[in-house]
């Protein structure tokens, strides 16, 4: 292996153990010994990486935005590209410590210190680029704000993923998300029974099983 | 003053303090010095009456089950009484710090600690008792769970009221929840023009100036 292929390596290792202690930890709780310790890597190495603790936090709070704009680009558009986003999302959320310690920190920036809009301000640009598309394919019903809509939907996302934590510790998210598609379709799209979203909970929970 | 009224006094004054601090600095930031600092009292004061600050946090979210009863108690029933709760809900966070500070430990504690399932709970059971009175009257959606849908109200308002600190320090709070009950009424009521919510949204922003 060669010296840039290790320290590579040694990145993404310090990455999954700062995943692991945010998750548990929460970013106030989050020693930077105890990163170390899960990374099994000298202080030294870390702060070859990483500048501080903070600076790990962005890594994995930035890590969603790139993320979004990658779950966006599946080939399915509109309305439906936005439902089987908040689908993904719930799954990766379950299965991906990364993703988790990635929302858990954005969420700590919301309710603990200078909250950082852009995280949630690129949620809402995404979800409003699929509604806009939505819109021009005559799936939403007249007269709907995309504005409104977008940031109403990243909104109740949050906080259902929220309650299905705090709840079921996320065991129950994909009948959540599915929930929330029952109760806001009617009022947002033209044809709500042509949208999938029981069959992609299905889909999305078979996923995460693999 | 009696010696009775005095310590009932200081009591409150330490639970307005705490609730300032908690509210600022979160409940890992808030240092019981600062609290103290903040209510004027000593230590010995503060020791008198709560035992830790784990117990102070304690006070204020279980404040907030014993004020969702009372909210619930106000001469209006079923789908408009959930209605006008979440806007009332609204109007104190912006106005009521103690409010603020209950909310966001009870969010601390699903994000960050051990989560307490019976403040999220005992907001779910007061929706739901809003709901089954609703199906009552016949003002909900034939076939409606009232178990779904007070579940994802509770979880949908969460995520909106934090949508809306992040994004404008609660500013915009009274539109977002006109936006929540926009996008959910035609999926829950029977009669989606019969419930008031765009005026309720200015009759609770009048209230919040008082």
């Amino acid at each position: 292996m060669s010296r840039q292929e290790q320290a590579a390596r040694t990145r993404e290792s310090i990455i999954d153990a700062a995943a692991e202690v945010f998750d548990t930890h929460g970013y106030q709780g989050a020693g930077l010994a105890l990163i170390l310790e899960q990374a099994g890597v000298t202080r030294g190495a870390l702060y070859f990486h990483f500048a501080s603790k903070e600076d790990l936090a962005r890594e994995l709070i930035e890590a969603q935005y790139r993320t979004v704009n990658q779950w966006a680009e599946d080939g399915v558009e509109g309305l439906q590209a936005l439902i089987n986003l908040t689908f993904t999302i719930a799954r990766d959320l379950v299965a991906d410590v990364r993703v988790r310690a990635g929302v858990r920190l954005a969420l700590e920036q919301a309710t603990f210190s200078a909250p950082v809009p852009n995280v949630y301000q690129s949620w809402i640009d995404a979800a409003r680029a699929m509604l806009v598309e939505a819109k021009r394919r005559g799936e939403l019903v007249r007269g709907v704000s995309v504005d409104d809509a977008a940031r109403f939907v990243v909104g109740a996302f949050t906080g259902v993923q929220l309650a299905s934590e705090v709840l079921t510790a996320r065991q129950d998210i994909q009948e959540r998300v599915a929930d929330l598609w029952h109760f806001v379709l009617p009022a947002l799209a033209s044809s709500p029974q042509s949208m999938k979203y029981r069959q992609r909970r299905r889909a999305a929970r078979a996923g995460s099983r693999t």
